[in-house]
C-alpha cells in the first residue's frame, strides 16, 4: 500500500459548511473563522460565494468577508462563483481564485443550478475565459460523483466527462464531490480510476461528505490511488440539504487524525483546528460533528 | 485488493453497548432489543454480563434476559463472564457461549479488572477449563489493542501474546478491541499482521470503537488482511467511558452500509436494523450515533 507523503487540505467550513447551516453568521464572525483557520496552518480556505443572498443568505456579504480577512502570505482564499455576474463581484472584491460548480448528474444540474449539464458547460466556458483573462486561478467542482439524490447511481464515465471538460476549459484542479455522501471505498476508487484516465490524478481533489459515515474509508481508498488533495470542513460544518439531520462535509479534524496516523504531512495544527471547531460550533449553537473534536474535548486535549 | 466474501457481525449493543450507557433499561426492553436484533438476521448477539450489578447496574438481571429471549435456531447469545462465580451464574442461566476479557496493557488490566495481565491469564485458565468441561464455547476479548488510556501506545507483540495465550487456553475466537478508538488503518493492519502470526486470521475479530471516527477505515484495512468477523453495536450504542461525550462501538448500520458497498454478504437486513437502532435510541432517550441510521431516517428509508 502506498500513500502520498503530503496531502493538501482545502478547508470548506466558511463556504460549503456555512452555506448549509441553518444559522446565518455575521460578517465579523465569518472573518474571525477564516483568520483562525489560516492561523492553523491551512493553505487554502474557501471563504465565500457570490451567489444571490436571496437563495443563500449565509453567504451574503462575501465581499466584506474577503475585504476583512488577514490574508497571510502563501494562503489562498477562493470564492465560489456561479456565473459572469458572480465573477464580476468576485473581481471587484479582489478575489484571486474562484471556483465553479457543475454536477455529473442531469437531474441535479437542473434542480441545483437550473440548467442542463451541457448548458452549464457553456456557462463555465464564459466564466473561465473571463476569469483567466484577469489572471484568476479557477477550480472546478463536480457534484454527485458517487450518486445523485434524484437519479441514483452516477456512471464514473459521466464524472470523467465533466471533469475532463472543466480541466480542458482551464480549471487547474477538479474537486470530485460525493455531495450526498453515499459512496463506499471500492466505488470511490473505481470512480477515481476512471476520472484519472482523463485528468491527471495530481489535479484531482476528493470532496467527500460523511452523511453515511463512509468518508474516511473512501479517502483512505482514493489516497492509495494517488489523490493528495482533500476538501473538508472544520467541525464537519454543513449538513446535507438532502438529509437534514445528517452529517455534511467530512470533518477536517477527523481527516487530520487519519493522516497523522498514516504519517502523511499536512502542515495543519490539529489541536488549534479542534479549538476552532469548538468555537465555531458554539457560535452556531450546534453540536460538533467531528468525532475527533468531541473526543479531544472530552479527554482534555483543549 | 481482496476482501472476504462474507463477514459475520457480532452484535454488541445489548452488552458492550448498554453497559456503557447512562440509562439502565428494564429486563423487558433488553429482551425486546435482543429479539429484534436476532430478527434482523444477526447470528450472534451478545446478550448480557454476569458481573456485579453494584459496578454495572446496566447488566443486572442478565439471567432473566437470557431466560426471556426467543432463541431462534442458529442464533447464538453469548454472555460476558469475568470469573468462576460469573461462569456459575451463566451456566445456571443456560448460557451456551461465554466470553472472557483481558487487556493487552498492564495499567488497563489493573484498573479494569483489578489484576495484572499475568494474573488475569491464570483466572482465565480456571474459567476456560470449567467452561469447556460444560461444553461451552468461549470467546476471548483483548482490549486496548491499539492504545491504552493510561499507557498510551501498546505493542502489537503484547496483543499477539495475550491473543495467543487465550487461543491456546481454548478460546475459539479472539476479538481485538480498540477500546478507546484511537487506532488508524495502518496501525490496525500492522497489529493484525503481528497477531495473525500467532492466531489464525480466521479466528480473529475486529472490535473497533469509533471514538475518533476511524473505525470504518480501520475495518476496511483489516478486512484486506482477511479479518471476516466484526463486532459492532446497533445505533453505535455505548459511549466511551474514557471520553464521555464521544462515540463508542462502531455502529452496526455503518458497518453494514460499508459491507454492502463492498459486495460482502452478512445476512443482516440493514433497514430492519436501522429501525431497531431508532427504537432503542428512543427507549434510552439518546441521540442515534449511527450516521447511516440518521441519514436513513432523514431520507425516509424507514
Amino acid at each position: 500500500m502506498s500513500f502520498p507523503d503530503q496531502v493538501t487540505i482545502v478547508e470548506m467550513g466558511p463556504r460549503d459548511g456555512l452555506q448549509n447551516e441553518r444559522g446565518v453568521l455575521s460578517v465579523e464572525t465569518r472573518i474571525s473563522l477564516i483568520d483562525r483557520l489560516a492561523a492553523c496552518g491551512l493553505s487554502r480556505v474557501e471563504s465565500g460565494a457570490f451567489v444571490s443572498p436571496k437563495w443563500v443568505p449565509q453567504m451574503a456579504g462575501s465581499a466584506e468577508v474577503l475585504a476583512g480577512i488577514r490574508k497571510p502570505k502563501g494562503v489562498r482564499f477562493p470564492v465560489l462563483v456561479p456565473n459572469l455576474k458572480g465573477l464580476e463581484q468576485a473581481l471587484e472584491a479582489g478575489a484571486e481564485e474562484i471556483a465553479v460548480f457543475g454536477a455529473a448528474s442531469e437531474s441535479f444540474s437542473q434542480r441545483n443550478i437550473n440548467c442542463s449539464v451541457a448548458e452549464s458547460m457553456d456557462r463555465f466556458a464564459g466564466v473561465l475565459t473571463a476569469a483567466r483573462s484577469h489572471g484568476l486561478r479557477v477550480r472546478g467542482y463536480v457534484s454527485c460523483v458517487l450518486g445523485c439524490p434524484y437519479d441514483g447511481e452516477v456512471a464514473p464515465e459521466a464524472v470523467a466527462e465533466m471533469a475532463g471538460a472543466l480541466y480542458d476549459l482551464g480549471c487547474y484542479e477538479i474537486s470530485l464531490g460525493d455531495t450526498i455522501g453515499v459512496g463506499t471505498p471500492l466505488r470511490a476508487a473505481k470512480m477515481v480510476d476512471v476520472v484519472a484516465k482523463r485528468v491527471p490524478v495530481e489535479a484531482l481533489a476528493a470532496h467527500f461528505h460523511d452523511t453515511y459515515g463512509q468518508a474516511l474509508a473512501n479517502l483512505y481508498a482514493v489516497m492509495q490511488q494517488g489523490v493528495s488533495i482533500i476538501d473538508s470542513s472544520v467541525a464537519g460544518l454543513g449538513g446535507c440539504p438532502y438529509a437534514r439531520g445528517a452529517a455534511g462535509n467530512v470533518a477536517t479534524e477527523d481527516v487530520l487524525y487519519l493522516l497523522q496516523g498514516l504519517g502523511i504531512q499536512t502542515g495543519v495544527d490539529l489541536e488549534a483546528l479542534a479549538q476552532t471547531g469548538h468555537w465555531i460550533c458554539q457560535a452556531l449553537g450546534r453540536q460538533n460533528q467531528s468525532r475527533v473534536g468531541l473526543a479531544m474535548a472530552d479527554v482534555g486535549n483543549y
